[in-house]
């Protein structure tokens, strides 16, 4: 890897540049920046003081990072990008503090896409063109739109499994892509005076619950669930509507479309779970190994990965 | 008690008549029918030979009972109610078997209504005033309409508890009238990402569930579930829409509307439970402390009435 | 006129019939029972002690008029129409006193109709055939079905008007077969921003309110508002989805459909007005030229006609 | 087959009483009244003067035969069962002409039903308990309800096919119950861009259309269509919604429910066709082989049945 | 405060720059711009000819300012905003006359947004990072998205108020944040055949009307109403859905939600008044003191703060 | 037409760039790129390596255009519009391929427009201003919003019709502004029944139909249908919902709503037709004098027109 190279046209103020970096024509840098190595910094963009670039960072055309942005390694921002550090902008009146922007390592962000401030791209997210990001992005996820919401999961979705009566689903459990993770179908017995399904702890389920919980009433556009636990043993059921769960063992993600009160899944410790896609008259319903215990709960999908021994 | 009171326009070929009876003008009474004792035949009524009438049993003008009709004691018969014992009935085309229609003790029928053949009229039951019944009525039931419909159990109604948040219910478990049951309020907490209810077992909840099931797709005109349970415990939760649940300790009786998701109602041993009025997106959860064993259960209302030593 | 003729297999007992009066084969009248003159009591009734029967009353076969009944003058009661006058009917359990039910001047009760204890069916009303009444009639209503709704009034059906837009109606206020009543179409202005409609009262509308009210969540079943003012005006506009109007000068009778927000309709008082045909999202907007006092309201139809100085 | 016999406490006065016919207590027939052979009328009936019946007739307790109706062979009425012949009754305001009901070869009428005037009962009819009948019912036709509705035809639901997507017909043409009947079931190509169905005229369509029609916004109590045509070739295509389809040859009768724009039913000449069960969304499209010629119609079913020379 | 600053990387051709302004690098303004005092030129900009910006203007990155904008003083303009000036563009054809923008004083417009030709972006109004303009903007409006909606005014969404029955207000009438405005609740009495709500004029409303008016089928996306009335006073009732009005008496502003026909607000005099977010079924019924008169609307809200002598 | 004008501030590295065209500060041209005569390019762009610009092509302030872009002739591209290359982009990752984009000639591209990789952008249509384009632009086509849905066709708007009864269209057959093609009111007839249409080939229909084919369940956001027949006859009916037909001769351009199953449009062969717009319940049949043969159809649009001899 080579010193970094710098177009004569661009005005860079910092020396914080790291090896193999190559900065083009019209390109600004304040004194105060830090920039990692092998990054490529494209024609007409502003980089200014309060700013850290990681290593292996593509900054496309036209974009300009402010004050407090943080940049993760290996992040892809296309051309003409835009960025905030004011929620609420009035000229001549600075807020007292600008909300800080991070970009995780892994991320990418779409051309022509804007990104409010204070806002938390994940880990490996996928912004897609043209997208508005109003809130922050959980890691993996792919956001589309104005204002942006997350349409999937990056390799999930390739993996979609319809959990349903009428993907033919057999009677008990099958495994999944994702480790030791099941789809179970529950018997359903249907006559004119309407239908029942029933399951049995220990037998058809493979734990004993201590509790139940369940969710409703939940705007499409949320995500409703998005850790890994512990010790906990969990089976969720869709019973009304329909609703979308992803499970990640740290090496394989796949999705999961539920959409039946006779089907269910069963995700273990140690799996990271989304749900998501709720439909207007969702409600899921959530069996559960232990009582609530909040250390029980990994939050961080970095930490998760450390967890369970991901390699990064 | 009197010996039996025959009007002198009366036809009368029975002598199987009991003490206190009375036969009022132009009623005919074929000589195989058997009428007990106390009863009142109101004018322009036709008994015809293989009925059996039981004691204080009112039936009011322009009825006729024809062959194969059972009627209990203390039964109200209203001027004009109808019975048919052909249920496809065609001209000089006699079925095999005429379909014997039965109206158990206590039972009510109103003015002009239609009872189809072949129908049990349940223990107690109130047939409303022009009602067409075209299956058969359970006990204490309330029906009306064309075709005549559940819409009430008999002094049920009058007890009956809205288990909703809207009724300002407190946490945890209140008593009822109904001996042994409870309803539950368990809570519920909302944000904008939805709202979430929990219960645990054993602790909120009064027992430890071997298994759970789900009742959905009730056509709304339908009762899902009339029997009692000798040792199994059952929970209920409708986790979307709303029904009703009766329970019946063979004294008291209490109807109970569900309508939402926190909100649960126990039902021990030996309580009589009956669900019904079932929107249409009703989907009823149901918690039980044993498995499926279908010796556990009382379907027959008599039957659970001397379990449980009721008088009678 | 003749004197009443009492066919010789009938048993009657009453010597209160009035002249004209026929009487027919196999029926039955107790001898506390009262009828009046010109009636026409078909065969295999049977008329009990506590009934009064007014003059020129046609009673079809199959009929029982039971203790408590009052029939007014001119009515017609079709073959097998049933009564009742007990609303909860139980063997042998007499209730402290039975509902009386009243058919008042000129009504009409359809073939094989059911009316319920206790209602009043009014003055010159029409019961179609098979109805199952279950509450009172007003006077004029036709009522239909089971239960029974009211359809529409008495030779108001026939002068019916659509007061919309779609019916061309012309701006400003037109006159009725109604004496004093005037439609009214007000200005409407669309635009992309959505319409507006306007009325200025003394001058599009012919008087100065002193106050307004809103009639709103009306069951479709319901008439709401059956009534004439002694001196208050009333101008009418159903604000939201459409309803019915009908008015009435003691002479002349005509129904209005009211389903737009441009549309009004002006009540002088001293008319009859009905609402009713409320479509489920429908609200009545009325402006009156008096605060409200009870005293001003003309609530019984045969009072009004009366005051009116109606022949009847 | 012997004499007539008349119970002694009936009151007969005609002497048109078939051989074989009986007649029981407290009956009343009036000296124009004409009774067919082997007729059995119940006890508490009444017939009035202007009324025919024919044979093998059923007439069960508590029915009143009015001047005016005519009532033909092999036909059952049940208890009760009420008729009128003024369609808007006034006491002692006869009308001009009483409307004549007609009871054909072959209808039962069930036990309380109410039959309105002017009304005629279609041969080989079922009419339900306790339905109240309000417009003439087709042959064949069973009723239920108030108003009555038809639910299906005799003989022709027990051989009811779906034809849909879902009942999983195979591509082309199957042939049916019904002589010269075929159902189709077209290709259907489903892609991003929605989906598309196409028929060939001459190769999967058995004939060249002269024109279509198409038939919507039917009321769905509505039966629309119900004859044959004597040369004219059909096709119908559900295009929206769902309908039923009945087709007889004379012999055999079957009931197709139509509910994909990919399935189309191919009714030959001299097939009697009726159209029914029209989902409020419905719109049917029809080729015709023919332009429209009103002498192509053979809209009786009797005389339908003589040109196909089935025995009645 | 200084001379103008001009980066010597830039390429600045006019010589109107008010004192204490910045130019930063790459930035190119041409020899007819005008720029006021104390402005902030952000790098990457382009200024061509014909544009007038007032002082105190902030212009990020990215942006330019083509020929016919006007920017008033205390302007934000955040980073690659894109202006339009040409509604139907082709190449190489000129409109003949380029379609002015407005930006007036204290806007802001956010990053990344869009802002098509010919728009006024009113007073101190808030453009949303990534919202796509396509209409004017009234002042103090916040807007939202692609296209762009108004979502509330600024200050407003703050103090907002439901003015609903679940919102437990009591009878009567309660002061506001807004000098003069009151929110009133009326009686509303409800039974089984339905609700009526009712208001007196000179009671509980505190003028007389001489009209009302009512506004309906608005789509949701509209504002309806945006001014002041200098003489005449306002009672607004949601008769039917929900919409909210905006209040503001030149130094406060309030948003109130209305959504029952038993609520109601009053706007005297000199209020400006908006309202928006109407429901689809929404209908506003409006009474006026004064018949209309357009000299008696103020409908810039510029001159309404000058004649209540707010200070700017 | 002058030599090639480049600003002292550009930094330029072609040598093909046609005559007459200008070059403006702060743009970057790499060595590869090539462009056309009297182009604009404005300042701050960026023009890469492997691009083809054709003549008279506007590329306004803020545009990059990256490897493998092709600009046909009079495009126009608004500015900050922002192109993309790379459907999926991760840093450092570059993909085996880019994505190229075409912009046919005549396109523009508003002011802010994202354009995802590898979209043809058709022939003289129109970008809105902050559309974000993810499918490929039809010729004509005008699209709006994120994600860009068409929503009108150039000229064709303002020539619209529609074709329903309430626009009052006369029976029969109409000429329109595009050549030959006719626009069709059949009969309808109404009544209790329903309602009922007709159209009879070769009399109300301009030619004999071999096939019918048709299509539904197509999304909202779809044009489906978009090609010209080289001798085979259309006529189209929306027989339930609605939809949009656009017709074009080459010279002329209409569009049509057709709303009701008794409105008609006759497309003779070489008219380029296009179907969208549709209703979320639309079901269009179309009838066609040929079988389904491949080498029928025109489904380049630029061929069509040098098919009908148009000028272009």
């Amino acid at each position: 890897m080579t010193s970094p190279i710098v177009h004569k046209l661009a005005d860079v103020q910092t020396s914080k540049l790291g090896n193999g970096t190559r900065i083009w024509q019209f390109v600004i840098v304040l004194p105060g920046a830090s920039i990692g190595e092998d990054c490529n910094i494209c024609s007409h963009c502003l980089i200014e003081n309060d700013v850290v670039v990681g290593d292996r960072v593509t900054v496309k055309s036209g974009v300009q990072l402010w004050d407090g942005l943080r940049v993760g390694d290996d992040v892809f921002i296309g051309p003409n990008a835009t960025f905030a550090n004011d929620i609420f902008p009035r000229s001549k009146k600075t807020p007292k503090k600008f909300l800080a922007t991070v970009v995780e390592t892994g991320a990418s962000i779409g051309a022509g896409a804007t990104i409010l401030p204070g806002i938390t791209v994940g880990e490996n997210s996928m912004i897609a063109a043209g997208a508005v990001v109003t809130r922050s992005v959980p890691p993996n996820a792919i956001v589309v739109g104005n204002p942006a919401k997350i349409v999937g999961y990056v390799d999930a979705e390739k993996n979609k499994a319809v959990i349903s009566e009428k993907a033919a689903l057999a009677l008990g459990a099958q495994s999944t892509m994702v480790a030791g993770v099941t789809v179970h179908r529950m018997p359903r017995i249907a006559d004119i005076r309407g239908s029942l399904t029933v399951g049995e702890f220990d037998r058809s389920i493979p734990f004993t619950p201590k509790r139940y919980f369940m969710v409703f009433d939940v705007p499409s556009k949320e995500t409703r669930g998005e850790h890994a636990h512990r010790e906990c043993h969990q089976f969720l059921i869709c019973v009304s509507g329909s609703c979308a769960v992803v499970a990640d063992d740290g090496k394989n993600r796949q999705e999961f479309i539920l959409d039946g009160p006779d089907m269910g899944i069963y995700l273990p410790p140690m799996v990271w779970g989304i749900q998501y896609k709720y439909s207007a008259d969702a409600a899921l319903l959530v069996y559960a190994s232990h009582y609530y215990d909040n250390s029980d709960y990994v939050r961080n999908y970095v930490d998760f990965r450390k967890l369970v021994g991901a390699e990064i």
